[in-house]
C-alpha cells in the first residue's frame, strides 16, 4: 500500500506512514534515527507536513520536539496533548514510538471540525529523543517539555565525542533557549500515549488493545572494570586482572539476581580496552536496565547487584566504578484518564479491557511531572520490539484508532464533568 | 637521553631510539601503530636512517618490510637474518618488536667491519606487521617473507571496512607483487630475533637474558552467538536468547578451562549488537586467543572450550558460529642457534643461561617455515607487556648487546664448522 493510495486517518495510512519514516535512517537497510541527527529532521519535516494536513498549527519546540496544535472551542484554552517519539534504537522496527505519533496525526483529521466543540485544544507531539540511543540518556525531548532539564546533560557526549550541547547548535537550536520547551501545569489537561505494548500479554490474551495502569521506572547505571592490560601470551592467570572475565561473571549474576528477584536487569552494552586480540582487557564497561514492579523491588534487586560487584572485583583485584546514568520513579497513570481509556477500548466491543503494568519506560513517565497520563497499548506481533521484527496487526491499528478517538471524547466529557 | 647525545652502538642509543619511534602514533600521547598506516611509513623511513648509518644497503620489500644488508666476505652470500616488529598493539609499550629491531641495527654497527670477514651476509629486518591489530591476522608481514602469503587474506578488512588488498594500494605496495618479498631457504643460513621476554620468569630468577627453547603456537578463533534483539523492558527472562548473558558464561568457562588445563586462554575483544541500554543484545562477537606448552595441550583445551560453547548454546536457544582466524604450530628453535645463544649470554659472564619456551608468538615462528630460528630474549619489568608500563632495564639492553654481537660471531663459527 503507498502512502498516496491510503484514505487519510485509516490504519491503512497510519502503517503507510510508518513505513515512510523507515527511510530517514543512517543505516542503509536498517533503521536508526537518533537524536538531533539529519534524520531526525527529515523526520520532524516529514511529521510536520502530515500535522498541517490534519489542520495542526505546526512548530519545532526548543528541545527538537516536532509540535502541531489546534484550538478547541475557543482560542489559548488548555491542551490536551497526544504523542510518542520518532527516535529509534539502532536496528530497530517501525513502531516503536513512531505509530503513536501517526496514529495520534490520524485521531486530529478523523476528528476534523469536531474539535472546534472541544472544551480543550489539542496537541500532537513527536518527542525528538525517549531511547537514549545517542547520548545514553533516556526521555530528552519529553523531559524538556516536563521542565525537567538538567543543565549538567549538556555535557553528555556521543560516540565521537560529540556533546549534547554541540548536537543542539549543529541541529539549529539555541541551548540556551531549552526552556522554552516547559509547559505549565495549567496549559495541559491531559497527555495521551498509544503504543505498541512492547511484550507477549495482550497476545497472549487474545485482545487487540489495552490500558495502562502505571509504568515501572527503570534505573540505568554505567558500569566499569578497571584491571590491567596485559600480554595475552606472557601472563599466568595468577598475575592476571582480567576486567572482561570479571564483567562476564558480573552479567552472569545480573542474570540470576534479575530472575531470583522478580525484576529485569538487562546489559545491553559493553566495550573492552584495549581490545586487542591478545591483550588482557585492562576495561571493561557495560551497561546496566533495571526494572521492577514497584520502585522499591528495583532497588532492592539493585543492592544485590551492588554487592555482588564488590565481591566480583575484590576477588578478581578490579576497581569498581559505578554511574547512575538515569532512575525513573514508577509513573502511575491518572485513574480519570485510565477509564477514559477504558471507555475508548469498549467502544470498539472489547467487554473487559486488560489492564497493564509496562515494563517499557515510555514518554508518558516525563510527563507525568507536569500533567496527568493515560496509556492506550496496542498488541504487537510476539512482544517483539527493538528489533526489525517488530510488527503490529492492521486489524488492532484500526480498533485503535477507533478507541483512541472515543478516548477523546471521553475526556472531554469527563473534563467539563469535573 | 636524547638521540644525538649518545654513543652509536650503545644501550643508551637503543632505548634512545625506541624512545623516538614513540613518535609515529595514531593516538595522541599513546602508541599505537598499525600495519600500513602513515605511522607505519615514517617509522619505516627513520628506521631506514639508522640502517644505514650502520652500513646497511635498504629497501622497503613487497610486504611493507624495512630491510638492511650487509655483504659478508664475498658478495651475494646466504644471509643471517636479525629482525622483529615496528608496528604495535592499541595503547602499546615501546619495547615489544621495536627493541629487536633497534638492537640488530646496533649490533651491526658493532661489528662494523668485522663483517667483512663474515661466512654470510647480515641483513635486518622491521616486519611490518606481527600483532595483526589492524586486520586481525598476525604475523602479515613475515608470513610474506616465509612466503606462505594466503591470497584469501587480501579481502580482510579493518574496522573502517578497508581491504588489506586496499591498504597496499594505499600505502604504495603492489598487491600482485607480494610474492617478491618471499625467501627461498638456501638463500638464508638463520633467523636471529631480540625481543623482551613478556613474562615474569627472568625477573623471578633475577637473570638478564635467556634463551628460547620453542614457541608455543596460538590458535584464534572468532566466535559468534546469535540470540534475539527484543526491548530489555518488554520481554520476560523465559522468552529471552540474550547472546551477551550467553557469551558471559562461555567466557567465566574458558578461564576456568585455561586454568585447569595448563593452557592459556584470553578473550581480548567483545562486541554485541545493537548494542542500546534497553535493548537485549541479539548478537555477542568475542575472539579467542589459545596457547599451549604443545600443540596437543592446547588443541586438547580447545575440543573442551568447544563442547562447552555447545552446550551453552543448547541451554540458552542460541546458534553459535566459530571460525578459525590463525593457527600456528610450535616452532621449536634449532639447537644449533640455540647453542650460539648461549654461548652469546655465557660470554657476558651469566654461567647458567635460562631456557624458556615462549607462551607469546614471535616473528621467528613464521621465518621457522623458511630457515631455522633462535632467540634471546630479555628481563623486562613485572612481566608487562602490551601495555604503555612496558619496561625494560639499561644494563639488560647492554648485556643484551654484548650477548646478540657474541651470538653472531658463534653462528659464524658454528656455520663454518658444518
Amino acid at each position: 500500500m503507498t502512502l498516496e493510495a491510503t484514505v487519510p486517518g485509516t490504519a491503512e495510512e497510519v502503517l503507510a506512514r510508518c513505513a515512510e519514516l523507515d527511510r530517514f535512517t543512517s543505516l542503509p537497510g536498517r533503521l536508526e534515527r537518533v537524536h538531533l541527527s539529519p534524520q531526525h529532521a527529515r523526520a520532524n519535516a516529514e511529521t510536520a507536513s502530515w500535522m498541517r494536513r490534519a489542520g495542526l498549527r505546526t512548530w519545532q519546540d526548543a528541545a527538537g520536539n516536532q509540535c502541531g496544535r489546534r484550538e478547541g472551542r475557543t482560542p489559548g484554552l488548555p491542551a490536551l496533548l497526544l504523542g510518542s517519539h520518532l527516535d529509534t534504537v539502532t536496528d530497530a522496527g517501525s513502531f516503536d514510538g513512531m505509530l503513536g505519533v501517526v496514529m495520534a496525526i490520524a485521531v486530529v483529521e478523523r476528528l476534523g471540525d469536531r474539535i472546534d466543540d472541544l472544551p480543550f485544544a489539542l496537541e500532537v507531539i513527536g518527542f525528538s529523543d525517549e531511547e537514549g540511543t545517542r547520548f545514553g540518556k533516556a526521555l530528552l525531548g519529553s523531559q524538556a517539555v516536563a521542565g525537567t532539564w538538567d543543565p549538567d546533560w549538556w555535557d553528555l557526549r556521543d560516540r565521537d565525542g560529540i556533546t549534547l550541547y554541540q548536537a543542539f547548535l549543529d541541529f539549529g537550536l539555541d541551548p540556551r533557549r531549552v526552556r522554552d520547551a516547559a509547559r505549565q501545569p495549567e496549559h495541559l489537561v491531559g497527555y495521551l500515549e498509544a503504543h505498541i505494548e512492547q511484550g507477549p500479554l495482550l497476545e497472549a490474551a487474545d485482545a487487540s488493545l489495552g490500558y495502562v495502569t502505571t509504568i515501572a521506572g527503570a534505573r540505568r547505571f554505567r558500569i566499569r572494570l578497571l584491571g590491567e592490560a596485559r600480554h595475552a601470551g606472557g601472563t599466568p592467570y595468577e598475575r592476571r586482572k582480567d576486567a572482561l572475565v570479571g564483567a562476564s561473571e558480573a552479567i552472569t549474576a545480573i542474570e540470576s539476581i534479575g530472575k531470583d528477584s522478580g525484576t529485569i536487569a538487562t546489559v545491553g552494552k559493553i566495550s573492552v580496552h584495549p581490545g586487542g586480540i591478545n591483550v588482557i582487557p585492562g576495561r571493561a564497561d557495560f551497561s546496566l536496565d533495571l526494572r521492577g514492579s514497584t520502585d522499591a523491588a528495583r532497588d532492592a534487586a539493585w543492592d544485590q547487584i551492588a554487592a555482588m560487584l564488590e565481591a566480583v572485583c575484590e576477588k578478581r583485584s578490579l576497581v569498581l566504578e559505578v554511574s547512575e546514568s538515569h532512575r525513573a520513579p514508577a509513573a502511575p497513570c491518572a485513574r480519570w484518564l485510565q477509564e477514559a481509556v477504558i471507555a475508548g477500548i469498549e467502544s470498539t466491543g472489547e467487554k473487559d479491557p486488560m489492564g497493564i503494568w509496562s515494563r517499557a519506560g515510555h514518554d508518558a513517565m516525563a510527563i507525568a511531572e507536569v500533567t496527568d497520563i493515560g496509556m492506550l497499548f496496542l498488541r504487537c506481533f510476539d512482544g517483539i520490539s527493538h528489533h526489525p521484527g517488530e510488527d503490529v496487526r492492521l486489524i488492532d491499528v484500526a480498533l485503535g484508532l477507533d478507541a483512541f478517538e472515543q478516548t477523546i471524547l471521553a475526556v472531554a466529557a469527563a473534563y467539563e464533568a469535573r
